[in-house]
């Protein structure tokens, strides 16, 4: 089926939604967090090792497992390829990369003995579905597959040194 | 020249085929691979170190550069400027950047010295040529220069764990 | 508001210069850096450690943090929210993630003591503003906020080996 110039509103308008939800990950803004999601989303995130369902739960569930101050995460996703299923609901699978910066050991984190100090980097893709819900595209359904992830303690890092903004990448009012 | 909406339902498209391709390329599926090009492209990888044509040739290069369970890969690729030179052929730029985690010993790698357990970071640009065959966009030129590239073996990588998925990326029929 | 046909083109035009501006930034391109900003831009980078104002202001600013064959870089950005403020001014947020690679001791870095050999990893938020001047995006303001960023030296990095493409990605004139 060719491309319509409806196709590339919408997907534009799913990509402005993902991205919000990335900014909210990144950024530990549940508030942000919880208008991505329609009621009833779906996430099963690491393959289903860490799954929900309902809003709410989703948002419960991110905050447990990326705990303030100790989860500095950096999740980006790029080469969207989507596929209209109706009018309002549409499938979207991403590329993911993700590193994440444990600070502490608050962290249960189920690949890798988290005690402090690590650094993981992660590769994998997002299976997602959206859906139209009083004319806004919300995530219906989220969750990732890995490619692989790593896991690197401080011990051999000799020099390391790490600088967390406390905003998390909030815009502090300069120039703009 | 002012951007159109052709250019833009053009470039969505393309993009499209870009990011099939890269799919393919970490996941290992040749036989997806194979759709994304034309039957004489030409593709010139590291800045022509591994340089071949011919769509059937390109794939076996890649599978002979990529062993199965030794070359484990994450290739992103964005910042897309392109430029249409006809009807049918347009010019594509894209930043590249690259993980590559190898196992063992098989890979032939020109830059560097592989014994398994190596950590390969890239950095560069694409600059790639597609084409419209029976209404279907396709790569017909393929190739990338490099910013920089380094490798960092396990050696000094205390307690470094790598975990591999089996499948990939591939998605294994949870919610979406 | 809904999103409308009119935008896309917009959004496309804008981020065409604003990944122009990143080429210019990982090649050391300066003068293709001078066509990507009204004459009177502001940038303010790293949360404003580093500002300035006017188009030639900000790209001797630049030339100076990245000295030739002393700071090695590569810089992606992606997950831009668009806002359009008037038929010509638009706001926009991109996720920022970056790998610099020192090559000596010549790079002033307020964050961190830079001896050579050092790898910074960051990653963050832009903040930017574009304006339509004689028919052409521009960017009129930029700069960014941190989410982290780290530095590691070569001490640690046992068998680390770094390979810098002369040309920085520049197009050689391979197959393309």
């Amino acid at each position: 089926m060719a491309t319509t110039l409806e196709d590339l509103i919408i997907y534009h308008d799913i990509a402005q939604v993902k991205y919000r939800y990335l900014r909210a990950l990144d950024s530990h803004d549940w508030d942000l967090m919880r208008t991505c999601f329609t009621p009833d989303a779906r996430a099963w995130y690491s393959g289903g090792k860490y799954a929900t369902e309902g809003r709410d739960a989703i948002v419960d569930l991110l905050a447990g497992l990326i705990p303030e101050n100790s989860f500095i995460g950096s999740h980006i996703v790029m080469h969207p390829e989507f596929e209209r299923l109706s009018e309002t609901t549409v499938k979207g699978i991403w590329r993911l990369q993700d590193i994440v910066h444990f600070l502490d050991d608050r962290t249960a984190y189920e690949n890798f003995d988290i005690k402090g100090g690590e650094e993981m980097v992660g590769a994998g893709y997002y299976y997602d579905r959206y859906e139209k819900v009083d004319g806004e595209w919300l995530i219906s359904s989220t969750g990732y597959e890995r490619i692989f992830e790593y896991c690197e303690p401080r011990e051999g890092r000799t020099g390391f040194k790490l600088l967390v903004d406390p905003h998390l990448g909030v815009h502090q009012g300069n120039a703009a």
